[in-house]
């Protein structure tokens, strides 16, 4: 079982291997609010922390047999890169649609991996099966009291970086970080509120509190895939039940707006999972009442593909990018005449089609779809008008 | 002119005012390389140091007068929060066609934003003739030797962070930030190599050097606004071609990586002009050779909108984003067949367009258009050679 002592062990051992990770003020997302950057870990989350204390308790019969482990995420490089650091073999399962990105990082740090075909439970059969024939150990990425006590460095760095703080806003996935944190900072400063977040789509362990038992969901689906677990583990539950103040959900828009923040306001890269503790903070899900609030941003390994379409959403949500449909006479200057009444309104053209093909338009009209920059959703709400009343608005 | 004394006078003054930022280990982009984070300074650049510096020295008459400066960028908002917090009114000039999220941030740190038709020279022409009319001090971006102390402690700062550093590159534009980090690191340490950074299209210190004296631009055109600049300044001039031991050039392109890379390794965001430094050392144009080398990554402020594009740009030029047009037998199953061996390569797809519209294709053929996410260049090459051998790729 999790005690403070192993936590403490834990840190000592994480030293100049995991990073001190920053504590910076991040006064235009909340006030009173911090951001402790587990984005900024080696391997980009916090995951190292666990898994490092994990591998670093096998005895010398299991190191050498080696570890192996099931994940296309953050799990995948903490083991990796833990195993490389103490010399110790590491395997890790993924389902064969794993994002390159994902693959060549756990590559590079040195892990064998293992392409599974199918979906994650298929790679995580594998692994079990590879577990049996091979004698590996497997690396649980969360139900697991080693791997907890990891996390939980978190939580007496932050108690050790403002000790003034008041309340504490983590993102939960299987639950294996709020459990540590949660664990740490109960036992030292119990007047410290811990605050859990989940994904909308993914409410495993909201839900699991609310019945009073751990339960399954049949699927979870959300742009945080670093917290998009299925059910949450025995221990992890009996330990949120016990430390977790609270757990609040996040929509998708509200993690994309978050992500965006954090780049615009912070010039910080955070993943879906990393987020959605800012999204809480940020969207009224947490009250701040102007209480010290460390946001704990997990991670930020997010597919820079993924963070182009999150930018787009952030803007869409926040109205800052709008796409507006219109109708122009078919005739010289019509299109000019419509455009300076967008110049005049101060918004920014990102984008002007314009087809005469649409079936919908008589024969005398053109359509222009035009997607525009503009300051917020007030000022989009004004050009919309100022444009219906001239007629040219279609949609 | 400028003095050791100056700028350490500086550092004591802008101790509270300004960040001491972060100077971190960045071992994935050079052998060696540290990042000094100036993109997570206070108004996301250094133009702060500088401009604060400059506005504690006004007189009190200067001061109740206020302060007028030209920017659409970093240095309006250096000025706004500087002038803000010594409670001295500002105004600011901008070329109307300015950013609206540079204007918002400029207004936000309470100065007065007057919107300027026409371009950055009609916007600094009215600068000037409101100084007069009004009696404000004219804030220089650049060739002052109160702003350049101020950007000068960041040479303090680099010394006192990492005492052993052999080498510092700075991005230029008009050469205040080089000039007083040169100055101070050459007083203090003169063998550690100073290299300045200009992006091709705005070479104008670089190319004013070669000719012996400051030479103007007819155009500059770059990504990385923040250092497009058509002539040096006389004093930064002076001071670049005694202090600074090398000056390099950088491609749209390889600014477009470093930015890419700085998101994916670092998790940080930096604008172009910030991200110049890291692209000269990730693409030889500045020799690492194990040298402890510190990049000064100068700002933050870049448009999310304009980070979309760049992350595309930057994952093209990488290999890591092909588009491919095919063609493809016009009935049931033959867009599926041609799929499958993009699917057995192992690329990831991002959109696929299918059309029987192009002009080109004759009546039996259907034309598909796709967006792949590749490993690298190798892996996009060996793809089209594939599909092309089985009869599919068009160009």
């Amino acid at each position: 079982m999790l005690t403070l002592d192993m936590i403490q062990d834990a840190q000592r051992a994480l030293s100049g291997v995991a990073r001190r990770t920053p504590l910076d003020p991040a006064p235009k997302l909340g006030r009173g609010l911090c951001i402790k950057a587990e984005n900024l870990q080696l391997t980009g989350s916090f995951k190292l922390r666990g898994a490092f204390n994990k591998i670093r308790s096998l005895t010398p019969e299991e190191a050498e047999r080696g570890v192996i482990a099931c994940s296309a995420g953050n799990h995948a490089q903490g083991i990796a890169l833990s195993a490389a650091q103490l010399g110790i073999p590491s395997v890790i399962c993924m389902p064969a649609g794993a994002p390159i990105s994902k693959v060549e990082a756990t590559k590079g740090y040195g892990a064998q991996v293992v392409l599974v075909p199918g979906v994650y439970d298929d790679a995580a059969r594998e692994a079990r099966r590879l577990c049996q024939e091979k004698g590996y150990t497997f690396a649980h990425p969360f139900n697991d009291p080693l791997v907890i006590a990891g996390q939980g460095t978190i939580g007496l760095e932050i108690l050790e970086q403002l000790p003034e703080v008041e309340q504490i806003v983590v993102p939960i996935g299987g639950g294996g970080l709020i459990s540590g944190v949660a664990y740490a900072v109960k036992h030292l400063k119990p007047e410290c509120r811990v605050v859990g977040v989940q994904a909308v789509g993914a409410p495993s362990m909201y839900l699991s509190l609310r019945a009073g038992e751990p339960s399954e969901l049949k699927i979870v689906a959300t742009i945080a895939d670093g917290i998009a677990v299925k059910r949450p583990g025995d221990l992890t539950f009996a330990l949120c039940r016990e430390y977790v103040d609270e757990v609040v959900t996040v929509t998708e828009d509200e993690i994309a707006s978050a992500i965006l923040a954090l780049m615009e306001e912070q010039k910080t890269v955070a993943e879906g999972a990393g987020a959605a503790s800012v999204a809480a903070c940020m969207f009224g899900k947490v009250e701040l009442k102007g209480r010290k609030t460390v946001c704990l941003v997990s991670g930020g390994n997010v597919d820079v593909t993924t963070l182009s379409r999150i930018i787009t959403k952030g803007l869409s949500k926040a109205g800052r990018l709008v796409e507006l449909t219109t109708k122009v006479e078919d005739k010289p200057g019509s299109l000019l005449r419509m455009l300076q009444v967008v110049a005049d309104s101060g918004a920014n053209i990102i984008s002007v089609s314009h087809s005469r093909e649409d079936k919908e338009s008589d024969v005398r009209a053109c359509i222009v779809t035009m997607v525009l920059e503009t300051r917020d959703s007030r000022h989009a709400e004004a050009l919309q008008l100022e444009l219906s009343s001239r007629g040219y608005l279609m949609r």
